[in-house]
């Protein structure tokens, strides 16, 4: 189990920076932040969950663990985790000495080996591995050819998780042979010549100052406050950014082509310019939502540590999608939904690596809006948001609408990636040693919603202590489900109002393009805490010294008429994915008049 | 706001009957109660709900708020309710006495004014109304016209929610003349001649004896739980029973005509025997779930009464339906979706008066499985449930799958009947004078699962006081979206673990039919409740005098990962819809061995 979130965690979480531009959208609820000592996302809990005892118990690693775990390591490499998962217990003692029987190998022999080699080398400290078995299995997919031969230690120290010993045990199984220690540093343990591994993130793009970075490289950064509130489309430049490797590059845009692969194993090629000529150009307004959005929340209130990056609540971003429509290029490359019973999946494969599937029936659904995009807020996409082309896929978790997307296939099974298969699923509470194939993986969201700008208005009446409050935020829901009711409650939960919901889509043309309700709903609330509020502390923390405190909530529903659960701790899972329980924020009464908190 | 919930009502929640005779289905998981003294739904609530005050202020009734409130009036009639809602407020007083200028009319002349006149006039007392202007504006549609030609008095005995002050209001404006005293009783007060009015009930069919019956008139009763736990399939005469009216009968099924009306006015019927040999014949096997399940936990657990038929566990079965896909009907019958951009809904309007819709979409998606039905779990549909024929609609609200099916209408509009615009809907729990028009009509459900079994195991040790417990129960969503876990507490919620899902639809063939997971998932769990579980009281209320208790839990996630809200009172609204909070039983340590409880 992983250690209780940190203070400068909390302090991240409720006091981020202030725009260091204006928003290029529409005018804001509120100011830019000029204190927030008043705020926190919720009171500590003081009693120790119960689900946390007893601690998972040290098993010896099977074959399959390793593999499994090795899915977990590359995930956590790649920034999906910021702790090991549980299920990496102690590993067993390995002998590490050299086996004078094995072969003596030149530098110049083992860059022979490289990625296009049939037989791909990598160097490990002075140890040569023959990794052609483990490329298929590498839960990372081919990009371990990126180090093939050359030293895979560059990549490990970018992907640090993989200096670990169920890494090395993988590892010793393919040990050919070991450096020329005329090619080693006098002490014998590294190469005294330089390989050719570059930095992997050296042509990753400028980013916008304001995004919120959790991790540098790969990128993986959260649309500030002041964007999630200040308009329906978020501004490209402040779109949140969830990047697994590195951004790759494209030098010729218009012919970057996109491959699809029928069961039967034919191929259709399109370039960029193909699609844009031959079909008709549909837009799209969706929400993309990383499915650990709000996972900050999900450590902090529940008290335990769930595995991932800890994101507030910007993880989430809405734009306009320009592009063609995936079942109609599906068609065109001879796929015939009554015909191909066997297709169960559609396979979107990535430049760098990345791979996802989505299910055959949210593909060619004729409401479904699934594209091929190339736009983005009637720009390109920009280079962290998959340019030049991208699969959208309104509605579902943001892992399946694929970035730099080059080949598509159709298949009777999921995507064997590890993000379809070893990652972006959901468990019980109690469940930490995951059994992956037991979980469907995520597609469809549950309904969601949060507060993201909180204005405390002045006291009336300094005796009365009655506060006027403005609150503003966004709710959102999966499967093109809308929503059709905002609660709000001043009080902890006790008494609940509605919330005004904007009418984003009412404009003309429409915002909102699409069969579903794809995008966000903004919601706005005005009204006052009442002295009474203060006084009970509705989180049940009691109040701290003089301070007299509420929390501000908010809850959502859907047209299915589901709604948030109340609490993190029964929802809570390893992974940290879909942090959906109501959202709260404490506020107190002698917070100065003003006041205004950016989650 | 209504009375809290009697004692009555909780004892008959846990103390329902056994089963009189044996189930048809597959071997049940418990045997019939013996005892149940020791279970209760949940502890009462000791602090009154703060949404509670204060009450609605009364406000004298508009137009507008008459038809609304007459609308709640006839459901309230027809055992939607079982208390006013709370936007009835006391009507102004009116002038009762006779106008000399009006004529008198002879029962003879009166009777020529029936249901088939063009001015259907009906008699309350000695006073002759002209509905004719009445009868498009009627909430309970145009069943009013049963009445004509005779004495409405008869119907008011039956639906008495009519002895109101607001309809003897509404009805005063279509006053024309009086009844002539020849045809009256001495006192002038009623007629002395018999009208042709008849219990429309009278044909009602025979019901199993083990349905739990909540109105006998008409008949809503639910299904036992020994039935809810036995089997994958509800036998037909255990299938939980919702009528709005009487049952109406056919004498001649395969002659019955269902007549569908495309936009631009013109029809095309179909005998029931036509829809058989004219289209492909379809089985889906559905749940249909009232929107009220579960509604008698919301009023006991909230504190806070809802409005309407307190309902148990027991208002949602599951069958396999047989019929033809409503989609088939309505291209046959020349509706194109291409062409037809208008047409927003279909209208389902049935023999005894009831209708409702749903939207075009649903009826005319290839996964949507929207039947024409006639057949049940392999037999016709019984008189209760349709017979001869109804729609089926997968995965919404039970309420829009029409019983007695006789006309469908393409329309850009919802239907207007009442059970669609003013009723079957939800609100915030602060909602009480609810603005119908602000929410819209409950389609797809949420995600919802219940214990229906318990067995609490011998003591192994009975200074150790951990007790084996076995749990059976079910769990579904809407839309077609799977149960993919299910999680069960015997803390009270604390600590889970997980529910076993019945392997229903693995059979070959399988009883699973149908392109979206329409059906429901029957759960078990074997454990143990360990002492320290009843030692404190999860629910939070103590133990009451020496006994010690604990609460067992059950929520399902479905597949886009929605979960079941924690409690009650954030849910909770004036109808006392779609409750759906974690279902919790209480068990106290000094339960006798072996003791069944079916909630």
């Amino acid at each position: 189990m992983g250690p209780r979130p940190t203070a400068r965690l909390a302090q991240r979480l409720l006091c981020s920076r202030p725009p260091t531009t204006s928003p290029t959208t529409s005018p804001k609820l509120v100011t830019p932040i000029r204190q927030c000592r008043c705020f926190r996302a919720s009171p500590p809990r003081r009693t120790p969950n119960p689900q946390r005892a007893p601690p998972p118990k040290p098993q010896p690693p099977s074959r399959a663990t390793l593999l499994f775990s090795g899915a977990g390591l590359l995930s956590v490499a790649l920034g999906l985790h910021t702790a090991p998962t549980v299920s990496l217990d102690a590993p067993p003692a390995r002998d590490d000495a050299d086996n004078p029987e094995l072969p003596r190998f030149r530098v110049d022999e083992i860059r022979k080996h490289d990625g296009d080699s049939p037989n791909p080398w990598v160097i490990h400290g002075n140890k040569v591995y023959d990794i052609t078995d483990w490329v298929p299995t590498h839960p990372g997919g081919d990009v371990i050819l990126r180090a093939a031969g050359g030293s895979i230690d560059r990549y490990w120290d970018i992907f640090s998780i993989h200096k670990n010993q169920y890494v090395y045990d993988i590892l010793s199984q393919y040990l050919i042979g070991y450096v020329d220690p005329a090619d080693l540093t006098p002490d014998g343990s590294r190469l005294a010549v330089s390989d050719h591994v570059e930095d992997p993130f050296a042509d990753d793009p400028e980013r916008h100052p304001d995004l919120i970075t959790h991790t540098e490289k790969p990128r993986n950064a959260e649309t500030p406050g002041y964007a999630l509130d200040g308009g329906f489309l978020t501004p490209n430049e402040l779109f949140y950014v969830r990047n697994h490797m590195w951004v790759p590059t494209v030098d010729d845009p218009e012919e970057h082509t996109l491959t699809v692969e029928l069961p039967d194993g034919s191929t259709k090629t399109y370039t960029l310019r193909e699609l844009k000529e031959r079909f008709p150009k549909r837009t799209v307004t969706a929400v993309l939502q990383c499915s650990g959005n709000r996972r900050a929340d999900m450590s902090l209130e529940s008290g335990r540590k769930a595995n991932g990056l800890p994101w507030g609540t910007g993880a989430i971003s809405n734009a306009q999608w320009e592009g063609v429509l995936l079942a109609d290029v599906l068609a065109d490359a001879g796929f015939r939904t009554s015909e191909d019973d066997e297709v169960k999946h559609v396979h979107f494969s990535a430049m760098e690596a990345y791979g996802a599937s989505i299910p055959i029936r949210k593909a060619t659904d004729p409401y479904g809006d699934v594209l091929l995009a190339w736009g983005m807020n009637g720009k390109p996409l920009p280079p962290d948001h998959g340019f030049p082309l991208r699969s959208i896929v309104p509605g579902n978790v943001a892992a399946r609408s694929v970035k730099w997307l080059k080949r598509i296939t159709l298949s009777d099974e999921e995507s064997p990636s590890q993000w379809q298969r070893r990652d972006y699923k959901c468990f019980g509470p109690n469940q930490t040693n995951v059994d992956w194939d037991a979980a469907p993986a995520i597609q469809e969201m549950p309904v969601q919603s949060a507060i993201t700008a909180i204005k405390l208005g002045s006291k009336d009446d300094p005796d009365k202590e009655d506060r006027p409050v403005s609150l503003g935020g966004y709710a959102y829901s999966g499967g093109g489900r809308a929503i059709v009711r905002v609660d709000v409650s001043v009080d902890g939960g006790k008494t609940w109002s509605q919330a005004k919901l904007l009418a984003d889509c009412s404009g003309s043309p429409s915002q909102c393009s699409g069969h579903g309700a794809w995008y966000w709903k903004r919601w706005r609330y005005d009204g006052v805490v009442p002295r009474e509020a203060f006084e009970s502390d509705a989180a049940g923390e009691g109040t701290s010294g003089d301070r007299k405190c509420t929390s501000l909530v908010v809850k959502a529903t859907d047209e299915a008429y589901n709604t948030q659960p109340e609490g993190y701790a029964a929802t809570w899972n390893v992974r940290g994915n879909l942090t959906s329980a109501w959202h709260r924020m404490r506020v107190c009464a002698d917070c100065a008049d003003g006041i205004v908190k950016k989650p």
